[in-house]
């Protein structure tokens, strides 16, 4: 981890292409996100097309908060393309834990497509792991176990970078561990604030070659400009338009001087 | 009916979980309204997960705006698990009247799922009902019947409470009936603005044992924030946006200040 | 072509319906720019009901954005049945040469549909006509042609109307061509500006026998609300709101002072 916090300047040079399979309620989101950050998103399902388009690609998300069991055969199947390439694959695992079938599916993903990076709430990835947890339709409810260990047990598990969302935004890849307290209470006030934050780190690990940097980078980045938003903000909706804005015309001395991380050795 | 329009004070403590099969138009501004009113949404739509999500939920909507044949199923299943369990059902009949299938469908789900809430334009229900219909898209046309007399019979023939949207929303269940005269021209500017009322009532719903109350608390409610963010708005742009900042922050008072509800007995 | 630059006049006296079948990335976009253009969107692709809901339209827009195979028939169901009525059909090719399926999707749609406008992007349309071009996901990239030659060269193709968006946008029936320099650089900052323009194109085309008028009209008209939605734009989510604001309060006298519009012969 060498502390860059700027990776968006990187981000905006390379415009990396970023494939999604995400869900219907949040796609626009994602796809603005994206943009807004200096990349380039492309979305696509098609189990005639996913492999083709991810190998154009320079990082995939898959994304199951409106999961169709036709789309897992997909997500494989790009997931498995994107392995291939060697490119970056980010994993949220939107809702596991409230249906068998989320769970069981994001499973199925874990075990056959390698992932780089898991990022959900502390109820999602405890379902992951096994620890008790509480997961309401798409929100985390309590969870029993302390979250710097639960993210560091998933990483263990899987061997990939783990990014728990919450108050605190905990990511560790099982040897370093880094909390970061950017972000503001109005992400919970609309949707996709959540699913927003995974093609961020896609974009960021297209172009970093250290996924903790890559991951820190994203997530702090990403709250600052929440942060941004949230102080010109009316409410949800002018939170929601102020992200992309905010986001769009953030600077890495601003980064540099809002960002909120603390880390250490696991 | 006992008059209380400040049931979103009851929905913000409660936080009630709504789960909706929606469509893919509005789906956004759908899960994001129900944000801002203060409860939780869910959508999913899977026909191997739709039974275990309802069960979780406070409320179920169903809305064929982007019907497919194989969601059918899913919103059947859906229902029968939100009877079982108990909790409301807010069904949307986009564009019934416009096309066989989503005509078909309305009758289908309406025999098949105790629906609590049938919500749609007056080109809508008048179909259902069998009165002679104009439906242009999603767009209600003339009718050839008063709104009042349409909703109390779509009310008596299903058994439910009818909400028919229009200039005036008109509200009953067969034994009383309620017209709201809130709301904006400006609504009609925006796509999502039918679609989004749905998911307040079922919010409503979920905290209310009286249906006519949740009713027209709700409708009032989203009526009075259209009211709100169109003093703020440029357009049908910021329109939108500020939409979801007045709902997020209406108190009790100012709905009923601004309340405009007529009522009587049928 | 008569000069004709006031359409959207024309286009909210009549408010077509369009109807449309289209990615789910920006289908909410799609609908609110429809109406903010003074039209009616309806959105509908079930094989089910296609046919009926285009006869009821005024013209119909086919947006290969998030392709599913089993939306193909649909689309041609839709296309044959809005060829029968007579009424207009704009093409929107997004990602052709970017993957096999969509790429021969395209192909498709032009042998076995009546298309009356082909809109997409320089890497888009010179993948069609089989000229030298790099499409990234659904991002134009260089291609090895004069852009006014390559729309020409695919109107004769297929004796249609094509419109090749970008800095520049190129209009072409074949016999005449005509360059549109409105429009702003924020427009690639957002998701569905591409997307949006076929639905405007629709509109103005339901409205006008005259396809090239139409198309300048429609074209100029979505360029000028950008730019006035960029001069109060902060970034990309503000002029996204913006640009709603503006194509709904623009009128005839601003479009004409603003208008950048070149046209010969070929």
């Amino acid at each position: 981890m060498n502390g860059n916090l700027t990776l968006i300047e990187e981000v905006r040079k390379q415009c990396p292409l970023v494939h999604q399979i995400t869900n219907v309620v949040t796609v626009n989101d994602c796809a603005n996100i994206t943009l807004s950050c200096g990349a380039s998103p492309v979305m696509a399902d098609a189990p005639e097309e996913v492999a083709e388009m991810a190998r154009l690609a320079s990082a995939l998300v898959l994304n199951i908060g409106t999961l169709k069991v036709e789309q897992v055969d997909a997500m494989i199947q790009a997931g498995i393309s994107a392995n291939e390439k060697g490119i970056p694959v980010v994993l949220d695992p939107v809702g596991a834990g409230a249906t068998t079938l989320r769970t069981r599916t994001t499973k199925k993903l874990l075990e056959e497509v390698r992932i780089a990076y898991l990022k959900g709430n502390a109820g999602e990835i405890a379902t992951l792991t096994g620890e008790r947890a509480e997961v309401r339709g798409v929100d985390s409810g309590h969870v029993g176990i302390d979250i710097r260990t639960l993210a560091i047990n998933a990483a263990k598990k899987w061997d990939l970078t783990v990014i728990v969302t919450g108050e605190k935004d905990v990511i560790t890849d099982g040897a370093m561990w880094a909390e970061v307290s950017n972000g503001h209470p109005l992400m919970g006030a609309i949707t996709g604030t959540g699913c927003m934050c995974a093609p961020v780190v896609a974009a960021f690990a297209a172009v970093s070659k250290e996924p903790m940097t890559a991951a820190i980078s994203a997530v702090t980045t990403y709250g600052i400009a929440a942060e941004k938003a949230a102080t010109m903000a009316k409410g949800p909706g002018s939170f929601r338009q102020g992200l992309f804005d905010a986001l769009y015309s953030l600077d890495g001395d601003t980064i540099k001087e809002y960002a909120k991380v603390e880390w250490g050795r696991v």
